[in-house]
């Protein structure tokens, strides 16, 4: 179904109060599915997004691209699969893409570009890129 | 229909993404909608939630009973009306009531125990019950 | 640390976007973790909150008295243990209490009274309770 | 600051439980205001997104572009301002960037493709283009 080479696998089941009044998960929450399973990712990785706020870095999300390709509904299992680009010396990419489960019907392909900033101002995050790196 | 004696009202609609797939208002929603109108009210007597915590005192809530009378549905406006009591010299206690407007029909009777505390621990909140007092 | 006779156990961890900008989980976002344990519960007996629904039939929650003992952070992990009572013959009772793992420490006391409406109505939830019985 | 033609506005201000522990609005929240904007804006021009799902018709977002160019913070206030496009027969493409309040600072810039469809097949939502262009 696509070609992406996933690093990282996220599986969850919809929660009732995620769907709206059309009975299907609101389009806001699947961001909320896409940030989880990148700071678990990360965790992943040994960086954690909270520990990096106390540091006074902070990963910020500076674009989000989402296709929503059918939707998700009570009781329904799936997986966010990811993989990661960079983009210069300051962006981090991520591709990632949501499948149900056990079917793996396409969800959603969303693609996220984040940064970090210290005090607001664009940093490199070297730590980040390294622990990447690494795996 | 009822006697309590209010000091604040905030109006508010309805939002589609706050109801969930029974088609009414998501029973949590109502804490969010409850919080929001205790902070307005404080904002209003000068005190920000968001800024005593950078000065690190955070107004902690210990404890909420809250009775579902009826449910709100999409674009449905409604007022919550608040009124308050002191509990001793650390908890502050908010009666808040939730009205449907136009009609005034009675959803949502709330009460909500909140203290302040200082790194972890409860403090007499003397600025807080300063600024309530002077109303 | 209690002696609640619990029925049922459900495992969660804490998600960034839960945490408010006290760097804690939002207080409503409580309600959501005792409302998806409460459906994962019925599921378990066969029971499903959305399937009811579109059956015409409401499980709806006309109360919830909630402590807030200690809060939860980025990361944690947590249980949400149930127990039920029945009250009448048209009320049910959920006594729901929050423990942080590994060290169970109590966050959450919790009950949460239930009942079904058809139409709006109130109605004795036979099937529920006979699912319930014979667990 | 832009050269689009705004058809509507709608504003809000940032309530405390919108922004996590970053002490900043999440990104997912973006979305919900940016989706209530939109059905203001339906509801302007006499169409109830809840209304016509209650007619078997939904109205759905397939895709959003979203970048996010500065954050918003406890208390700020803030507009969404709204353009519309057709995109062929089945398509409606809202353009949508919200500004700080009162500076006008940009906040986010987003594209938001939206469609119909009645039991999952996409319509033509003729009642919905024919409101539109009334206006």
């Amino acid at each position: 179904m696509t070609d992406t080479k996933y690093i990282y696998n996220k599986e969850f089941s919809v929660r009732d109060y995620e769907c709206d009044l059309q009975g299907v998960v609101n389009n806001a929450n699947y961001l909320h599915y896409l940030e989880h399973a990148r700071h678990e990712f990360l965790i992943s990785k040994g960086i954690s997004f909270s520990g990096f706020h106390e540091k006074g870095i902070d990963l910020i999300v500076t674009r989000v691209e989402i296709v929503y390709k059918y939707p998700l509904r009570s009781h329904d299992r799936f997986v966010v699969r990811l993989s990661l680009l960079k983009e210069g010396n300051v962006r981090l990419v991520f591709l990632q893409d949501i499948f149900r489960l056990p079917d793996e019907k396409l969800i959603v392909k969303a693609k996220t570009t984040s940064a970090a900033v210290r005090e607001g101002k664009p940093i490199r995050p070297v730590e980040i890129f390294e622990a990447i790196n690494n795996h």
